[in-house]
């Protein structure tokens, strides 16, 4: 049995304590923290009578408006390669379910690839990220990692991407996504690409999705919690490959999916259909929601660089995945040696939460954390508006306040 | 892996025939057929601005709402003890994967808690249900059932009732359902009852939750698919027992759902507190939907009794389960040997939709299939909403039309 997610874990551990009062900066949790646009608010109620159970995989209607989506974004698709489901989360699982072999997992990664392989009954071949960005193995090292998990006995037949990246928030370029693809394509193993963040991605032309480069064999998971800050609303999608390769994915897919949730809401669809039809005030929505992110999230970079702390520059979404390493001696002479001990003495001592870098793959001892920012923009709607329509929102007192407070407490560890 | 749902594979088949101009009586779907209570659709539009992931387990308002509704209706509950899940599907698989053991099941029974079972890693022990009504195993028959299966290597930990019955329509009597609690505390056996149709029993007080007699080892599920014809809007609640052993369950339950579907939808949960606060719009409804479908089903249910067709009368909901056996000399004479036969034959030959007994459990020659009389009702929400505030809908002349092609159909099938 897995247990529980940590990430959904540590945040209602912090809103628990929010809610006694305690004055919590929480970058622990990755959700985009902006309100519903009023477009998409009209085109769920709007579809409030669609109440028949629809196919397992979706409407026709609902189909045919990611497919649109994902082949105005180059990748050119037709509503038959679609399923949509309660979140890619369910979509991931059955995916992971439905295919043959073990998995092959860059580290860190998000949370929930391994429980959801785990519980699939796959062992996971962790592999180390680049330097260069996150979201994919090491080309140097996958190559001998998986000769080494056939010598355990293990069958490495699935390889999971995340582009643009969660936890790092970075992204793998072309050359690199190319040079893994190709190593995929020699071993034999089906990419599952998590493309969640891709609307987020702050230069939108730098993200090379495999299944450009490997169509028969990359299934991409996508969908609007992150982009339109929906995460509540539990929209998801999933492309499988064209063909007959395609269709028998999508066929285990939909048998799972129909004993396990039957469809998605029907106004749910019927609010992606509106959004994923791409009109002006949801591309205008997704605008100022990339600046913002990636106004913020620089900012706090800019934070963690003058420390001295070493942090890939964020590219996407309003992640940051800082390695504390080189302030080990302070942080060993107040007894914290693991990255699960640095995040607890972040929430107790200074009142931030992060998710530490074991919740992701990292090794205990590794001084790393994931801090998301996007909880900072506000607490209420118009806070969060405000900071969506500013020119300069890290000046906003609420969004510099955090700021000066994560300054300050990296001061205070850095100190003998 | 699991083939796809009968009912859903069955109800998309349907669909797509009818698109193509055929004239299809639609006997085949569990979907209770009724338009959206005004009331309800403004709720979900209210809780649009939901978007924040919630607690895996639901926000304490809407598990507040459905303690208060189980509350009410005679089974004292705190909010502690509620799950909330897009469909009690989802949380009838996490409880089974959840719970030790191997699964007793009536059968006939609901097509998926078997698939969800084999999916869970478990093996299923069916029981042939008394002749009184559906739901619930024999009891004449559940001991030597059980030492059976367990000198056959099994471990039968769980029990799964129906109450009220799908495929039956029928609601096993208090006495009954007296007898199964006892032989499953004796054997030690966790019940897991599934009361989604509960509020749609035409005697309300006829339906004796297991929960109240074994408090500690029934689970119970529920949600607002059939009593309020949301189906497509996925809302599912899952109960606990109190206390400790309670709460390990949800523990559990709440585990695998974060990693799975991480929350019911924030509309979702605004639209399902309303209504399980039961106000008077939601009263009405749910008793003018029970009056149409009692209507409806007992209308139906004349028609194979006058053909003379063994059928248990319904008490519940829309179905019926008759047993063509009288017939099988004639249908013989078709070729018609197996219940898959005759619902391809009724299909083909009559255009009505109905779904053999063998996707319930039923042996392939017995001649039985569900039949769903809650399509009838109309195709749109003007017909249906006519049917709902009808006195005499049996009248109307989509229904009457109906019910006369079954009359026919049936008289076509004893003809020699």
């Amino acid at each position: 049995m897995v247990s529980r997610s940590a990430t959904l874990a540590l945040n209602d551990a912090i809103n628990a304590r929010r809610a006694t009062g305690e004055d919590i900066i929480h970058l622990g949790f990755g959700e985009a923290g902006l309100p519903v646009l009023p477009e998409a608010a009209a085109a769920l109620a709007d579809g409030a009578g669609q109440n028949s159970y629809t196919p397992v995989a979706g409407t026709v209607r609902a189909r045919e408006a990611v497919a649109g989506y994902l082949s105005r974004g180059g990748l050119p698709t037709d509503a038959s390669q679609i399923l949509l489901a309660p979140g890619s989360k369910a979509l991931l699982y059955a995916a992971l379910s439905t295919l043959p072999g073990d998995v092959v997992l860059p580290v860190p990664s998000w949370v929930t690839y391994a429980a959801q392989a785990q519980l699939a009954g796959k062992r996971t071949i962790p592999v180390p990220i680049p330097g260069a960005a996150g979201g994919v193995p090491d080309p140097e090292l996958l190559t001998s990692a998986l000769a080494a998990a056939r010598a355990r006995g293990a069958d490495p037949r699935i390889l999971i991407l995340t582009l643009p990246d969660n936890p790092t928030g970075t992204v793998a370029g072309p050359a690199l996504v190319q040079q893994v693809c190709e190593l995929a394509d020699r071993h034999g193993l089906t990419v599952v690409c998590d493309e969640i963040y891709r609307d987020l991605a702050y230069d939108p032309a730098a993200v090379q999705s495999p299944a450009a480069l490997l169509p028969d064999r990359t299934i991409v998971t996508g969908g609007l919690s992150k982009t339109m800050a929906l995460g509540g609303w539990r929209i998801g999608f999933l492309r499988v490959p064209e063909g007959s390769a395609g269709h028998r994915i999508a066929d285990g897919i939909t048998a799972l999916g129909s004993e396990l949730w039957s469809c998605l809401a029907g106004p749910m669809q019927a609010a992606a259909a509106y959004v994923f039809d791409s009109p002006p005030p949801v591309l205008e929505h997704v605008q100022a929601s990339r600046r913002l992110h990636a106004t913020v999230a620089h900012a706090a970079h800019d934070i963690f660089a003058k420390a001295g702390i070493s942090c890939r520059r964020p590219q996407a979404a309003f992640y940051l995945y800082p390695d504390l390493e080189v302030l080990r001696p302070e942080l060993a002479a107040r007894g914290i040696r693991t990255g699960v001990a640095l995040a607890d003495h972040l929430l107790e001592e200074h009142g931030i939460g992060v998710l530490a870098g074991e919740h992701f793959g990292d090794a205990p001892e590794q001084l790393r954390f994931r801090a998301a920012t996007s909880l900072l923009y506000g607490r209420t709607a118009d806070e969060r508006w405000t900071a969506l329509r500013s020119t300069d929102p890290v000046s906003l007192p609420w969004i510099s306040a955090a700021l000066e407070r994560l300054d300050g407490t990296l001061r205070a560890l850095g100190s003998k």
